[in-house]
């Protein structure tokens, strides 16, 4: 970017992807390789991305063989498994071990965790014995754990060492590992003692000593940790990188920043979809899965709901003889349902995300219920006098309905609210998720009550 | 740290919470203070956090008081606004004003975006008269803009330097900087024309220019790009910083990957208030804000849910004759109203989580209306034949009615999916929230048309 004035007006990236996929398609195979170079990673691997939707994996191929090995393995890391095992079956064994050396670890492991196992094998297959044997190592841990998420490629400071002696070995080895922006130190039992900055180390003078300089108030997590939990201490310290230890406290790999952001939307999408009933632990986005992974994560919680509504139907058969007599009061059913269990979702949702980003507290029960009481009561109120207006001037319904229905909606809403408020909490008490108490599972109970407080209301009211 | 044994034996945080309760408590404030001064600033903030809720704010100014003042504006950062306000309400100018001074510059913004008024200007008053004018620039950012976000506190290289002159820069004013870790180099006319990692910085040679070691393929934002754009970025390039630009294309600041955490976070908090309703602008947290506001944000929503479900209630006042006649066939309208609901949302879910991860787009309307009626077909099918047995079988109704829930069930599912997965398309085509046609939009529109379709149905299988 000699040229200034060109910087500012330059393309967009989505002209220059149209522009590439032009120039494959005219076979302007240089001039396509030009135009991709000139692009950051992230966007070469969406320019590949596309082009396999879009011309064909052949002509995805093509564009990858044209990035030098060192982008190859950076652009490789940033494709869906999907793209990475399309490729991986098409290149060279060669190639595969090109990119296996230049990859980052982590971007590694996660590859491998993602492809299927035949392509894993293959990649294992070309691996150093030693490589294979850290490999299997880190795939061995838990999906969902610090271990899956993190990189032995860290610095590695020693105690006795000056600025200067770490400054010199930061520059010899810093270009092969995940970060230099934070070195830590070990003891002679590979446990981690400190923790030293970057930003410390060329600030300071050449002969300050590593001990005087490091921090010692060390926060870490446990390679079984749950990867929620870890990047929830990301952004309670916002620190740039996490260190691993092991059960017997030594460093075993650091978890960089970088990497949390995808986590964090890997799980909101997993308690997002809890929300709705569907239940997924794969990870998968939505065009990445099958017709039948979908049913199958979506169809037991459904089944779930519809024996739930069931016992709705058994209310309703229940009171059969009094709708026979006022058949109206069926009018009323689907609002009653309707605010009920939307009221119930609205509260059981700001606590279910208030858990989740840890302002919502157990021992906040009570706090929570006196909220949503008062709440529940000045909307039900509002809404059931707009409600009796309705069905009085414009309906033009008996008062003996009007009442029944405005009645029942205020008693409704006030206990759904209040339902909504604890039910999450009391799930988690329990050790269940709480965004499983969340809208359908919330509607699903509201509906039973509204159904059950409407008709007794009516047997009260029409003396039946 | 000197005792390696001892850091692995040592309490829990929130033991030494406790611990510096009960110290308060009796009084003992130089025992507390050497048990608070060990933590990490995020704890130190948690601590004097819950010091105010359980044992009062006078004990949190105590605590607050015990900190060197480099600490005390880091922790004054981490807290929240009602804490801040409270604070500083009751300590002196002369303490606010070194609070300020010692402060990041985005974090003080960020506090000042979020205080009262009355606070604002007694903070203002402390600062100088330039300091004055920039915060103010600052704070005219819109609320949600990447402006609103960075700080000015960058590092800035000379392209003519070497590397030695940029470390020797880098030395002298590195500790007040926001990150050193990415450096910038414009032009004459502030404008950007590279990037320097400092990595890149401490593994080269003293003598390499600058020039010649900064990246020029540069990603960059504008002041005036919403937040939830600036994270996307992040998360696609993984960068720790991001430049950004005035309209000018001029460099005015930086944002650090440590505040996108919280913005992911609280748009995500957004996307699922809206997602069932709760229309709230305010990034205000459960307990911080007012029953009156709580009320207000949700309110509205549940209006219009009645209104619509006013709806359904006509469609059941139309077949009101069919209903008198059969009447157990309300039996089973809470089911398929259930069942179709629940359905719908699962996709609209589905698809508006897509969307907001940039999986799903405008142009992927037709695949996912495929998929869905595939995934839609297939769970119909399974839940009408649990149905049908169990009406058939369990409750022993004629199989007129048997035919009608379930031939009505298949249609609504099928439906109700096809629906749920077009919707949130169709809202962002027009320019709306997608995040509106989740739970409560879809499960209403299901519900109307599940009453349409199931007495419908009816009326033929009957002939009434």
């Amino acid at each position: 970017m000699s040229d200034q004035e060109k910087t500012y007006e330059e393309p967009s990236f989505e002209e220059i992807k149209d522009r590439i996929m032009q120039l494959l398609d005219a076979k302007k195979y240089i001039s396509a390789r030009q135009e991709l170079m000139a692009l950051n990673e992230a966007d070469i691997a969406e320019v590949i991305s596309d082009a396999e939707d879009e011309v064909g994996i052949e002509m995805a191929i093509i564009l990858f063989r044209m990035l030098p090995k060192d982008e190859a393995a950076e652009v490789f890391s940033r494709l869906s498994s999907a793209d990475q095992t399309a490729i991986i079956e098409r290149i060279t064994d060669h190639e595969i071990k090109t990119i296996i050396d230049e990859m980052d670890f982590d971007d590694m492991i996660d590859a491998l965790e993602e492809l299927p196992a035949n392509i894993v094998d293959k990649i294992l297959e070309k691996a150093t014995k030693e490589e294979r044997k850290l490999i299997n190592t880190f795939l061995n841990y838990p999906d969902d754990s610090a271990g899956s998420l993190m990189t032995p490629d860290y610095i590695s400071l020693q105690q006795e060492w000056t600025v200067g002696d770490a400054l010199a070995y930061i520059k010899r080895v810093g270009m092969d590992k995940e970060t230099i922006y934070t070195c830590y130190v070990k003891d002679k039992g590979r446990r981690l003692i400190g923790i030293v900055s970057l930003r410390s180390l060329v600030t300071r003078g050449e002969d300050t000593p590593i001990a005087e300089l490091m921090a010692d108030d060390i926060v870490f997590v446990n390679v079984f940790d749950d990867r929620e939990g870890v990047s929830d201490m990301f952004r309670k310290y916002g620190f740039l990188a996490m260190p691993v230890v092991d059960n017997e406290k030594r460093l075993v790999g650091i978890i960089t920043m970088d990497d949390i952001l995808r986590v964090v939307e890997e799980e909101t999408t997993e308690d997002i979809e809890r929300m709705v009933g569907v239940i997924d632990r794969s990870d998968k986005e939505y065009f990445d899965s099958s017709i039948m992974h979908q049913v199958r994560s979506r169809l037991p919680w459904l089944i779930l709901l519809m024996v739930s509504a069931m016992f709705t139907g058994l209310v309703i058969a229940h009171f059969e003889t009094t709708l026979a007599k006022v058949t109206s009061l069926a009018i009323y059913l689907p609002l009653l349902m309707g605010t009920g269990g939307n009221s119930g979702s609205q509260a059981s949702t700001l606590v279910i995300r208030g858990l989740a980003v840890g302002e919502i507290e157990l021992k906040d029960a009570p706090r929570v219920l006196w909220r949503e009481f008062r709440i529940g009561f000045i909307v039900a109120a509002c809404l059931s006098v707009v409600n009796l207006c309705k069905i009085i001037f414009l309906d033009q319904q008996p008062l003996a309905i009007a009442l029944t229905a405005c009645g029942a909606q205020l008693i409704i809403i006030v206990i759904a609210k209040c339902l909504g408020g604890l039910l999450p909490l009391a799930a988690k008490k329990v050790g269940i998720d709480p965004a499983l108490m969340a809208a359908p599972f919330i509607s699903s109970l509201t509906d039973t009550f509204a159904c059950f407080t409407y008709f007794t209301l009516a047997s009260i009211i029409f003396h039946i």
